[in-house]
């Protein structure tokens, strides 16, 4: 295994747009590993406390310096060292460290390590007119951007196997405006004013007939519509996990899914899959084990793994969640990405449901611009769900959401998907026939019938974050698996998307892909392949 | 005064479409008051306590019926009786015998009071499809809408004095459309893609520049987009108001902040004001009593009182939140709308301002459906705000945010605000010059320069939640001072909005009210009047 030291952080840009959606790939270069005392012997921290574990950290140093138990001068342990010792994340330490420099309490120069500054030479930062001192007592208590991860633009021409979203190459942008004329025709200023905080009724209405044909039956009074689905889960995340109970999410997951957890301070606990979806024993312990407000889960086509839950497990997870009063919120983002048709059914399809909750949006099948997702709740979350929102942010746009609802009532949407469906099916088909004909022995990946990616287990020894860096150096962008775990795992796998690229480009990505792949395990010390991917996820 | 007992509450709604800024307009019908035992005795209830203030209540009453204590059949005290002894607000009550009647705990008739169930009589509400009894254990997590406050249609024609919103009368819809149509020519698929976290950096840089047209000199990174300014007000209260800390508020204040407050649980003091603005030595005692997260504030034409902070207070407010480390979030909804160019600067134009958060947003000037706002943060929240803004939704619709731009670039806005300013001023001064010719004596009113409405006091005796709805059935909507306080005060007191109606229909309005109130006088027990209005805020 390669030796990591320093994390450097990639963000890739399009035209200057970020992406949010697409992952950071964290990636790590080689340095030579260094030890020193054991300084952080004793320091304590509180996985579930709601002060984040940096800022813990942080404090606990803070304190050491303070009393003089650390001293001027004296050098801190490297973060490796301290991950090892307090078992936790490099990232977090990084971020504990720039804090205290920040505030002044250490100092560090490039490649020498990080030195105490000792009460008495502390020169805190001059204030600014932009309040740098005025807020340094306050920053343990605000959510922090993603550590040691700074954007970087990715050479033109890259091949973009990290977008789980739609192909803007394929946008129906002369339908829309067309569509928008109408609605400016028809209802003139009146789609310019306030829109209604649970959404436009006749779109409302609409996406529950259409959720009707994906025999999900429901009174359009259930479905509020939120920003993007990403708004969608970041309320239902506020209103069914309050302070005191935890996140369950499977494992891997959806990175935002984590991050929004961690701006949340939700404490979090992961339940393992494996090829028939989430793992439901490990589930029921959990269950025991903490005080959980709900399961986040994504059964259909899941993001990163492209696996589903298989049908005996749907029956018995929702038996079980109910029994056990446990509330489902079940993403279904590619509720209409099922390429063969036969592809599994949401939970909230399986007859009475009561404790599912479903989120969903346009912004995979149609425009991620508009901003137009939705909720679907048990009637007793209607309220509730319905207060937040408006405290959230009053309304959604109305002009776009009579402009979606004129798009669908017209059938472009449908026309649309049938195209869309047809695209990604060829590209899928591509990317795997050119794994087939390209990954070396010892690499693994699944193979769905729908959704936007699948996931790719390397051979033992590899690293997904250096391999990730190698392949946008070559000019593949792929997701290490690490962004996709809470705990740091996943550095044995990488997530592909098959979306957002044609065919010809996808097959070229893959072929480099497997080439470089090729290049570490010849790499690889003693060539140790016996063990061959990880099965299990 | 007269007795209250039963609370019906009003929304309005236009075309079918409620406005959210609207607020409810609660008004209250006589019934005799009824006295019973005291069966709340030696129940505490804690404000600053992560549970609601209702959810206290049914927990402590719940488990005096579990422990017998209450007996199956015996009557709970009434609302009015229980809000007197406990000093807490009626609606409170209202919310904690219904959870309990949801729950089976209680029963209840029309007029005939509330009765406890007993255990083991209690029949939980039956199971259905869309999971009552699944949820029930979990309502006292969920914020509630608006207790006891449903919405009715207004009668065709009413007179709008409650909305502070652009009147869509005046949208300039057409140039709006031509800016929309060529934002698709120029940019194609890329307008409908997703737009970067922050907005869209050419607006954000607008944004900057206007602002240096008020004085306000910043760099364009520190101007964050938001759907809104509803989005704005509700992510900086959750970045600075940790668990632990309190929220400072003008009193009386912008109903959706205490709404938003309320839904987020935030512990809130109010600081009153008098015709100066806010009262610092108010403002004072409460920090040295209180850990205060921020002071939430709208310095310039204050919504609902119209009133602004004085010049030597403006600046004695920062000396002291910068010398005390209080953040102020300044609320600068109605930037552009000082009718006579000679109003007060908001605070961040005042130099040196690290510790102040602005808000603001083009929905008080052009198209509140656009959904576009901002937050200008000091430098060490842009990190921190932009995390939680990704986590909140992503970002905002870029097609809206370009389009904006555009229309701004065009000096489109510029001529329309000139419109705008007009036409306000206009009928701002219909509407003093109507006050002035029909308001009885014993009302007395602030007269603002600019923002969108004014604030009446009632003759001592009048009630404003009662002269609302009997303004309703005349055909004139206003809002009762009720609205804007936190703590039950403004029964004295009505704002009234001067934006969103004609001149003619503004005099017609004002002369309506002026003869309820005349009637309402008439109708007082002595006609006691020496005391006139209340003063002071």
């Amino acid at each position: 295994m390669r030796r990591l030291d320093r994390s450097i952080g990639i963000r890739l840009k399009k035209n200057g747009l970020t992406n949010p959606l697409q992952p950071t790939i964290l990636v790590s270069v080689n340095e030579p590993m260094k030890r020193s005392n054991s300084l952080v012997d004793g320091i304590h921290l509180d996985r579930d406390a709601a002060q984040p574990l940096y800022a813990q950290l942080a404090t606990a140093l803070r304190e050491r310096i303070q009393s003089g138990r650390l001293a001027g001068g004296q050098k801190l342990p490297s973060t490796r060292e301290v991950a090892e010792k307090l078992g936790i994340n490099r990232a977090t330490i990084v971020e504990a460290y720039r804090l205290l420099r920040d505030e002044g309490w250490v100092r560090s120069g490039v490649g020498a390590g990080t030195f105490v500054v000792g009460p008495q030479d502390r020169t805190p930062a001059e204030p600014d007119g932009a309040g740098a001192s005025f807020w340094s007592t306050r920053l343990n208590e605000l959510p922090r951007p993603e550590p040691g991860r700074a954007p970087i633009q990715p050479p033109a021409g890259t091949i973009r196997l990290t977008s789980p979203t739609a192909d803007p190459d394929g946008f129906p942008v002369a339908e829309f405006r067309d569509v928008l004329d109408e609605v400016f025709r028809r209802e003139g200023s009146r789609c310019l004013d306030y829109g209604p905080p649970d959404g436009y009724a006749p779109l409302r209405e609409l996406i529950a007939t259409r959720l009707a044909g994906q025999d999900i039956d429901i009174d359009p009074a259930r479905v509020i519509l939120v920003n993007g689905s990403q708004q969608g889960l970041e309320l239902i995340f506020r209103l069914l996990v309050p302070r005191g109970r935890v996140l369950l999410l499977e494992e891997p997951t959806y990175n935002l899914a984590i991050r929004t957890a961690r701006a949340l301070r939700l404490p979090m606990r992961s339940v393992p899959m494996d090829e028939d979806g989430l793992k439901l024993d490990a589930l029921e312990r959990l269950i025991d084990e903490v005080d959980a407000g709900m399961l986040y889960t994504m059964p259909v086509f899941q993001n990163p793994t492209g696996l589903s839950l298989s049908r005996d497990r749907r029956a018995r997870l929702l038996t079980l969640a109910s029994a056990r009063g446990l509330p489902i919120v079940e993403d279904h983002f590619d509720a209409e990405l099922d390429y063969r048709g036969d592809g599994p059914r949401p939970l909230l399809a399986e007859g009475r449901s009561p404790n599912v909750v479903l989120i969903g949006t346009f912004s995979k099948v149609l425009f991620p611009g508009l901003r137009v997702g939705w909720l679907v709740v048990p009637e007793p979350l209607i309220g509730p769900l319905s207060e937040t929102k408006v405290c959230a942010d009053l309304s959604g746009g109305l002009l776009t959401q009579m402009a979606l609802h004129e798009f669908c009532r017209r059938g472009l949407l449908d026309a649309h998907l049938t195209r869309v469906r047809a695209r990604n099916s060829a590209r899928l088909a591509a990317m795997l026939d050119a794994l087939d004909s390209h990954m070396p022995g010892g690499t693994r990946w699944t193979k769905p019938t729908g959704g936007m990616c699948l996931w790719l287990w390397l051979p033992r020894g590899l690293d997904a974050d250096s391999l990730a860096l190698e392949a946008l150096r070559r000019g593949v962008a792929i997701s290490s698996g690490t962004n996709f775990h809470v705990d740091g795992g996943g550095r044995d796998a990488l997530r592909l998307c098959f979306v957002r690229e044609g065919e010809v480009r996808i097959r070229e990505g893959i072929r480099l892909l497997a080439q470089i792949i090729e290049e570490e395990i010849a790499r690889l010390p003693g060539r140790d392949l016996e063990g061959a991917a990880a099965p299990i996820l």
